[in-house]
């Protein structure tokens, strides 16, 4: 018999907000006892996100201040969905009421300090968590996720990145210089912001590259490749903006350290064929974002191009679920000892 | 005084030859005299187009089926919008019959006929005329195109990468190897066909990469570049398929031969800078298909990547238009002794 | 302990049918034993649809060729979505064979053989059944359809507008007369087929009408509106399409008979306040299709105009789940004895 | 010869500001002498909008704050496209100082100050100039425009109901009661502002009615219903916000008043045969916004409804254009003697 938790989101009124709702109102384990947002306090959960209102679990809810003390009374595990630098301030008293808590912003996704300051452009406000954080990307440390109180969940372009690159890099099957990720999102990637940018009419019949070429990914990109090469990695990173809701396709470019399409076929199976959220595509087929989209799943493809010697590996994700949310819930499923798939399929 | 030009349009019904219609309509130095269409032969321009019902000049115009001896007592000129293949078999008689060809398929675009063959995989249908054909890229090949009497013009991703890529190899300022073209297309790029790949609920809310790792486009790319750069020249190419009508962005992945990002300013304005339809953007401008769309632009911007040592080189321009039938144009109006920018701006 | 019924779904391969896979492979109580296609027989459900590919229930199903005989044996339950005429063929053997039937098509919407045969132009293909079929809209008629045997589950554009008018007529609290239905639907409405108005770029940037003024689903909205009136009701309905993938928004313009608007609003919440599927939108709140899409609910709002003394009603909904799939599913449910939103919240 | 006039627009920066400076950069008689900003002012007007950055025209041209003094010796012809409101206190000197005033904004367009009262909620800010201002209708008001100094130039919404409506209530052929217009916008029609509603990501895959029961355009429409027909006009309009760029499509049910199709149609005839810019659609053509988006053309078709009686007529329009910059266009093409074509087709 497996026992409920009672679960908090901090800054539940985005994007990524709004899909941990959705996920965690249908969760079999899971019951969700407060939601906070400075915006809408006082307001229900369906007033403002109207689609809840009809979810029996929803008619309760009321968005309220976010005050850790209270939310530690509340819950047992809080998910942080706020903006990078806030989220440190709730981890820290959060943990030390005893909560597990699980940081959908970048605070504590990078291990150093420095790194942190040279790509978020302010001191690090609680290096000394950094220690104690678990990047939440299962397939890569599910052991450290299952005994994590803090977990830094990964963000939407390095899930999309480091799925497919990790186990090649491990294997030494791929060089770990001159990897290239060429990523398109959609434009929710961008949050529920009020800017020109992100009209309708500027986005719509619009494509666009953005934040080159040093986006703010790359620090936790880089990271993890070079954990999974056993060298430092340094990449190209391109981010583009599609007018998609939903949605990461990233394109790899990468240099086989010669190995066979059968090795790297290999490779991927033996990483991933009995992963829960990994599809292998076989055949001709390639990744598309609608097969993914409302899903915790990404898809991966490879070619070997005979031509060039190059390989090309694609993923498709829902920047939302593996790229955020639904990724969040796989590592809540961990830490609780739930199936791991528990509210995800 | 600028003398008229009768033209003709074999295969108008289709994306690009409606966008030729468009443009030829409103050309001032242009008469559209016929157009043909198997599909529709005998149905006046309006009735299968009706946006063009109230231009005046549109009023007589019927599709014909199309037949060489006629078009070519109606037309001095004749665009052949044809798929390859059949396009070869409208440009030999027309040509004999003394028209001049501005043909937007494939047929003439490679040199070679054994190139031709490995990649459209049947054998060239009038290799005799490839010597003659000139590839109608006029950034390019402008003193050529003004005395040729058979246009290449290029396709629309080859465009894409050629505009970039061409003077950066011809300075000397790139390596000729390792070159990756990473692009996105709208979906007229398809064509106008009935298959279920490119209805809207396949396509909506949907991304993916398709056509790899040899494209055919990838045939004429490398002629083109192997000639700027005086080497053979083989490169990564990938197209993608994105949710908007128009328009094609490609990123560029480029390794600098020794070459600051100064010289590589200044080889394009060297290049560019009195180019009406190329726009080399500044500061930290990027391009976006929306600023091109409907024009003959193609807008350029470029990055030297501090971390990686790599020259980062984006464009976008509207496959319809710079990428298909305003390249033809364009290439028109110097055969014709026209301005260059006729009925383009 | 409620008892599990195999399920099969005959004509999966369209967009209707996949979204009843999509339904029943999460179904609690549901097992799905057949999908049929007589296009993709032989093929798995994962290699048509490969955002199936994950669900562990999805993993044993292959398209068979349908055939009533051994559809009878796989299952208890069999759905129907195809085209209408087709389905009859195959409602007549599976009931015949035992099984209940649930049928998306129009084969037993209509009560009356010459009203189908006027508006669908052929012979009705199994009149002998019509007075045994119920029509499948549960708000309306749940009784009948905990007895049924066989559903004629409601068209998407006939459920958004009878749920909104249903209880006005019968409570008189509007004139039978003059009522103008006004729809916009997404392209999914169109079904899966390769035509040109259905492609990616013949939808997208643009809105048009079509269809009128005879509509086939006039036959079921005017009958089913006749029987709420107890008197003849003839309306006047205006289908347009819109670039969405799914969800169909109704605007209807009601005249009252005498009646104020507390009086249509305590008719609603009467009519609705308990069930699961109809959102009543209060405050300023107008319906918008996103908060319905991918969901069973349909949302209602009403305003009685001062100026011109008229009722403006509008409902919003998903096409493929209240106003398909998800309503066929909760008849199923309610055919079953299982709960009414088991598998649809 | 005609003489080339000099033009400024205040308030560029809106989106039909930028459609006016893309339709007079290339009108044949008119000069571009002053653009408007008070948000950009000082950058040119190529920063702003780079798609214009490629016209020879557009080169000298930058933002400026707005002056009136200075605007009327920049230019004889000013175009306003501003908030209601704030474009009368430009109207008020421009005039004075012996401009031509062309408003297209709603501040001129009702002819009494207690309608604008009643609807806009603020007092008139020039009512003294009311009954000067010509309502900016060519079809309707041509002789009027020809000599006016100021125009109210008609709102989007309006135009789409006012020209289909106006023949018949003035021939007679409609009954003045119970007209409903049931419009569909694309999300340009917001404007260009930085609000939450307006996102891609609320917008995409969203369909939804606003602004009901009482529009503000409804001040205008009714005016002009009432002219025509004779007697006060009170109408039913619903308009609805879809997911595209641009476009309207208002689909109009009216009451015969003993017509028969045939005088329908002839009333068409008479009224819009030689109009330049309004189709009148034959056969089974419907109005798509496709057909006329980015042109000046509104599209006309109507059926009688033998089963209801009822007359509906549908229109489709570009709003930037029919709806708002190029009707303006066509208003000054008159007042000034130029060709009403000029720079339209």
């Amino acid at each position: 018999m497996i026992k409920t938790k009672q679960i908090a989101i901090v800054g539940a009124s985005g994007y990524s907000g709004e899909e941990l709702v959705h996920l965690l109102l249908s969760h079999p384990h899971a019951e969700l006892t407060a939601v906070t947002s400075r915006q809408y306090a006082g307001q229900t959960l369906a007033q403002i996100f109207r689609k809840f209102a009809h979810h029996p679990r929803a008619r309760g809810l009321r968005f309220s201040e976010p005050k850790a003390e209270l939310l530690a009374k509340q819950a047992q595990i809080v998910f942080l969905a706020l903006p990078h630098g806030v989220a440190a301030e709730f981890a820290v008293p959060l943990l030390q009421l005893g909560c597990q808590v699980i940081d959908l912003s970048a605070d504590f996704r990078v291990r150093s300090a420095a790194v942190y300051k040279d790509f978020y452009a302010h001191e690090h406000p609680a290096p000394e968590l950094l220690a104690q954080a678990v990047y939440g990307l299962p397939e890569v440390y599910r052991a450290q996720i299952q005994k994590a109180s803090l977990i830094a969940s990964p963000g939407c372009y390095p899930t999309s990145i480091l799925l497919p690159t990790v186990p090649l890099l491990r294997a030494g099957l791929v060089q770990p210089t001159g990897i290239i990720a060429d990523s398109l999102s959609g434009v929710s990637g961008a949050g529920r912001k009020a800017e020109l940018d992100y009209l309708f009419v500027e986005c719509n019949e619009s494509v666009r590259p953005y934040g080159i070429p040093k986006h703010r990914h790359l620090s936790e990109i880089e990271q993890e490749l070079s954990v999974a090469a056993g060298t430092s990695v340094i990449i190209q990173f391109t981010p583009h903006l599609i007018p998609v809701n939903r949605g990461i396709l990233t394109t790899l470019y990468l240099t086989p350290a010669k190995a066979t399409l059968d090795q790297v076929t290999a490779c991927y199976q033996a990483a991933y064929a009995n992963e829960p959220f990994v599809r292998l595509l076989e055949g001709k087929a390639l990744p598309d974002t609608k097969n993914v989209v409302g899903t915790n799943v990404i898809e991966i493809a490879w070619r070997l191009d005979p031509r060039t010697g190059r390989l090309i590996v694609m993923s498709a994700e829902d920047n939302l679920v593996k790229g955020a949310s639904g990724q969040a819930v796989q590592s809540m499923n961990l830490m609780c000892g739930f199936p791991e798939t528990a509210g995800l399929i």
